[in-house]
């Protein structure tokens, strides 16, 4: 007998015939002995008709008025959840996230958990019940509804496996696991069966879209193993978990394409202490996030800032220079859109030389242009041209032989 | 500046339209200087739909999963009605019933309620703001959702106008008011300006659909002076308060029509102390409820009892009556469902005579048969032919001369 948390996404329990399957797998487990925590997302869908019904009221709709909205697409489907598995014999019982006892701050629509209070579900899974409990929503001490945020879901998931102490926490979703990439654009795309959690990470903010960073972050620090699979069929997933010995021995566990970034150029500013950091306080002050960045001195002393940021932001990030660009000896801005971020991630690299080489060397051969460069200890990252992105994912893929296990 | 509590029925809520119309009228109420806490029920619809999908997973889902899910349709519509009046410039909050201090015993789809801690929202509404509560739900003891069953949307806002010490209530519903009978069958109905909490009961109980009686009995209980009437437009409703001297006046207030009784007749039982005790006896444990009881001593000491039921339960009071049959000495039973039931209503019966005269004369005049007779202090019943039932309440409203004022 385990004790296993089990998370099902917005599109396993899309719609009642769905749940019904949720609910024969949710059985299975429970028959197999297990004691089984269930979080469970909103329908797919219902969300975006939330807002849309709060958008077509009130333009900018309130941040605490918008959570207590949305709680009701989790809270729909545990009860649904719950009576599926009545109807299929099994004794279980719905919380919403507040009954849960999850606690957050008060920052309302991506409200951080600060405890979790897992004794009335406690009493419930000694009592031998199936416990489903509303993902991605808490309470703050005040007694509002607070809303995690994007990949809220998978937080809660996570953050109950570490409070009820689980043996595994299973992410159910519509993908059979973490792929060395995207099995859409590299066709010999090989299912991991494991990934350290750094790994995950810098996959993550590297444009794969398995699962948001902060879940994974929240995992490692608390030691969480979890599983992310397919709740559409019976394959094993893969099992994300703290960096062991022999995964070293892998120099490259994935490729990653992120086409959602756009790149800065700063031009003509004068190169002299104090022009870079008034760049980026002005952005950080925007909450614009950087990720890549580069300096090119020119000649004269006049210097170049390169940088990605959000497509999403790129026009925050244009308002927020236009009053720095005097401060910094005049320059221009350009932004270009069309461009996408290839990343290689493993954890062998810090072990390995030559994986910057091997991969600048590919894409040279297949004559892709690398406009920027980016590395961590166990990530290489290259913008380029945009048009280009499936073509060098598969190229980078083939350089390091990732379909070879 | 008058504290005023408004409740918006599901219609009145129905789509995003007509939230915002809504949101106009209390916006109008609130710059007139009044404190408002408005209660709401879920949009028209969605509690079907909801129970729709719990019944595809579930054949009997459970009570209290079924709250669970039930509640979303009013946190819907709460955080809906805050935006639209944020929309319009008006500082609102919403409150679940939880948040709103509603708690109830845990009798869940029929709670009851206990008590209201009004001091959170009461902060609110010193703040200025206006109080969007959640209709027809509350939490018990143990921080379970609970509901209040049929008519718990208006139940919620009288509560709350006790609990808030309200100077007014205004229950908004898809009808002008309460009238002297219904309009749509007859067609010179006049609507009341005023009505006592005891005439309205009689005329809840009596088929008149504009209030569950159990509000209208909160109601008189704590003295909470409420006025029925559309949001559609800006008619006045029909106050309902208690019994002064000048009502009294008016021998009949209005004329009700009930077509979902049917009658039972157990025929051939010993005229015997005690057959009729065991008849009732058996159906109170069935949970049948008896409206109307007449018992005929034939010949022999043999009786014949005769009462009605709603046609819902004579399922029920038929598998309850065949056990007694033997111990009262044989007999039959026989349903009729084709009856209706035919009430004239007025507190001024008390102090004249000669009411049920010229009823049955009336009904009389227009050839209808009347099947059983049953009087209160207030009011006259008849049962008759369900096909009779619009004409006998034409024949009794022109009777009493209720289309003039």
């Amino acid at each position: 007998m385990a004790r296993i948390v089990q998370k099902y996404g917005g599109t396993s329990v899309g719609d009642v015939e769905r749940i019904k399957k949720v609910a024969e797998r949710i059985k299975a487990s429970r028959d197999e002995g297990n004691e089984l925590v269930v979080v469970v997302s909103a329908r797919a869908g219902v969300t975006n008709e939330l807002i849309a019904r709060a958008k077509a009221l009130c333009a900018e709709p309130s941040d605490r008025e918008l959570d207590q909205l949305l709680a009701i697409g989790e809270q729909e489907t545990i009860a649904l959840t719950a009576m599926a598995l009545h109807g299929v014999g099994v004794d279980a019982v719905s919380y919403t996230g507040a009954q849960a006892g999850i606690f957050t701050d008060a920052v309302h629509t991506k409200a951080k958990i600060k405890t979790i209070n897992a004794q009335p579900l406690e009493k419930d899974l000694k009592a031998g019940r199936v416990v489903i409990v509303a993902g991605f929503q808490g309470i703050n001490d005040d007694g509002q509804i607070t809303t995690l945020g994007r990949g809220g879901s998978d937080l809660t998931a996570i953050a109950l496996a570490a409070a009820v102490k689980a043996d595994k926490c299973e992410i159910y979703t519509d993908v059979d696991g973490v792929y060395t990439a995207d099995p859409r654009v590299v066709k010999n795309a090989r299912k991991l069966n494991e990934i350290s959690y750094d790994e995950m990470l810098e996959l993550a903010s590297s444009g794969s879209k398995v699962m948001q960073s902060r879940s994974v972050e929240f995992a490692k620090k608390y030691g969480v193993v979890f599983e992310v699979r397919s709740s559409f069929n019976h394959n094993p997933g893969t099992t994300v978990k703290e960096e062991v010995e022999y995964m070293e021995k892998v120099v490259v566990r994935g490729v990653a394409v992120d086409k959602d970034q756009a790149k800065v150029i700063v031009s003509n500013i004068l190169d002299k202490p104090g022009s870079a950091a008034k760049v980026f306080r002005a952005l950080a002050d925007a909450n614009v996030v950087v990720d890549m960045i580069v300096q090119n001195v020119g000649r004269h002393g006049i210097a170049n800032l390169t940088f990605t940021v959000p497509q999403t932001d790129t026009g925050k990030a244009q308002k927020a220079l236009v009053p720095v660009l005097d401060e910094v000896g005049g320059g221009q801005v350009a932004i270009h859109e069309h461009i996408a971020k290839l990343s290689v991630v493993g954890v062998g690299m810090k072990t390995h030389s030559g994986v910057a080489a091997s991969l600048f060397q590919a894409l040279a051969n297949a004559n892709i242009n690398i406009e920027l460069i980016s590395t961590s200890e166990i990530k290489i990252s290259v913008v380029i041209d945009q048009d280009r992105a499936e073509e060098a994912a598969r190229v980078a893929h083939a350089a390091f032989s990732l379909d070879q296990a």
